[in-house]
């Protein structure tokens, strides 16, 4: 029987274990009594990198995602340094509290990798955890990472303000558009420019593929100005066209992020990162004083007149 | 020259001088460097007995308000034992960062009260005091207690969550109705159902008394039982008809509440106000701690690995 530990989950899945890393996911991902360790021990480890995929339901992210699979674990076998011999692909609804539907289907898509044992395929969900999916993804990459997954590919489904905060979780995120693709992205279209570093026209076999570069190319030349500059990549990835340009791409941008720029990002996240934590670890300490005896002690030491409710909140606060 | 310290202005204004008890409510309304001090001085002198009047602008809320004072005042004359010899009045719109409109015009029409010296009339703006309205309202009331006024009228102007909260703040709540009342309370009837301790109809003299009753009935028979059945009073302020009748409801619902009940709603609207005195203080230390040195320092050793933003966090939060 195996261990419920994270120390020991951990050994075991660096060991390649699938039942002990999906359990430390779980940990993650559901809060209880393993959460602190699990995270404390990924943390202890180098991040992976990270690629975030992201974009309308519909668009062919998990083909995608599928040939980019099939052209890291490729590159990982000729080039050894680049050390992509392993990839870890998280897939994240946050629309749906459950793992179902759209997911499924692309987990159902890419299970010729999922038996593959150089690839670990993992849906994700918010179970209760006061964070949210948006503590739980970081974490989870963090325990990818301390798995030894040197490459993980983060893909959400939408565009809307939470994907887009989960896809820019990632060290590089590419924006999965099609031709024609306005009407879905309107709406977060300030958002997007932001966070992209590649935008991919899927489907590019379709009529509109022009217009929609120099849709986004005009969005481009009037947002503020970056040391990188977004790239295009054109691809039809049902017919396997462009997926090479796609990595490419990709690649470029990760060696342009380097050490000074991959550092100065990561630094971003993690202050994003304590901030929630601070927040939830805030909110949970009013629900738990509002529960507990101080807390009474104090409202009846204001209602006799013996102190005011400022002076209790600070006495309620300073306790450990 | 008046001394600016809240002491010697409590003092001051328990003496009569109106100036020194404006400058009192001016620190618990825009917060600044002697807010606490006042606060605690505040909370250390017995609550006045609170009745609360909300309703739709032009409901003749203010006429009414007009009347009660000087109800108040014959009876304070009549009868010491209830030492309603001073009334204070607090006009506040929430809507409104500035005071000005209707609340300027009610005070005007208040004017022949506002040159006696036993009544006094202030109206409330919210000014960046971080807390807002919900908080500098019960510091006012505590202030105008501490001053020694036994009554004191709470008047807000609307029928939306914000006043009918402000309105609740009271000992006795009464919500201002018209006949025809419906459209401008149906959105929060439930929230109005739940406070109010009596209903006044006023401009009773208009038609569709007997249809707006009939509607209120109905509404207090479905909704959920309590030990006080809210009354319902027809009142015509403006001829002067009916307002005994109010004064007497009020005074009823004084006596049913006698010391338990108004004890036990006191306790619960303490409980509210240190809540939100927690929830105020815990965000003014995030924006403290997002600027400080400590926290640079924890996100350096979450990047480095030597730590994780829960023991980072934690770290944080116990810092004084």
């Amino acid at each position: 029987m195996i261990s419920r530990e994270p120390s020991d989950l951990l050994v075991a899945a660096r060991e390649g274990s699938r039942t002990a890393l999906a359990r430390l996911l779980t940990y993650v991902e559901s809060g209880g009594a393993h959460h602190r360790d699990t995270v404390t021990l990924a943390y202890g480890a180098p991040a992976p990198y990270v690629v975030g995929l992201t974009g309308p339901p519909g668009s062919g992210k998990s083909t995608l995602t599928d040939r980019l699979i099939t052209l890291a674990l490729e590159r990982g076998r000729v080039d050894d340094a680049e050390s992509f011999d392993q990839i870890a692909v998280l897939c994240v609804d946050p629309s749906s509290p459950f793992t179902g539907g759209a997911i499924l289907g692309d987990r159902i898509r890419m299970q010729d990798h999922a038996t593959n044992e150089h690839v670990f395929i993992r849906s994700m969900a918010t179970r209760g955890h006061l964070g949210g999916l948006s503590l739980a993804v970081p974490e989870a990459l963090r325990v990818l990472g301390a798995v030894l997954f040197p490459v993980v590919l983060v893909e959400t489904v939408g565009v809307g303000q939470m994907e887009v905060e989960i896809a820019s979780e990632a060290d590089t995120t590419v924006v999965v558009t099609n031709p024609g693709w306005g009407d879905s992205m309107q709406a977060n279209k300030a958002g997007l420019l932001e966070v992209a570093d590649i935008f991919v026209i899927n489907k590019a076999d379709r009529p509109g593929v022009r217009e929609t570069r120099r849709d986004l190319e005009q969005m481009l030349d009037l947002g503020a100005a970056r040391s990188w500059r977004p790239l295009i990549v054109e691809t039809s990835a049902a017919n396997n066209d462009g997926t090479e340009a796609l990595f490419e791409a990709i690649d470029a941008h990760r060696h342009f992020l380097g050490r000074e720029n991959l550092f100065a990002a990561r630094r971003r996240r993690t202050q994003g990162e304590l901030d929630k934590v601070v927040a939830t670890m805030l909110r949970s300490r009013v629900i738990d004083l509002a529960r507990g005896s101080a807390y009474e002690r104090e409202i009846e030491a204001v209602l006799e007149g013996r102190t005011d409710p400022y002076m209790a909140a600070e006495r309620l606060l300073l306790e450990p």
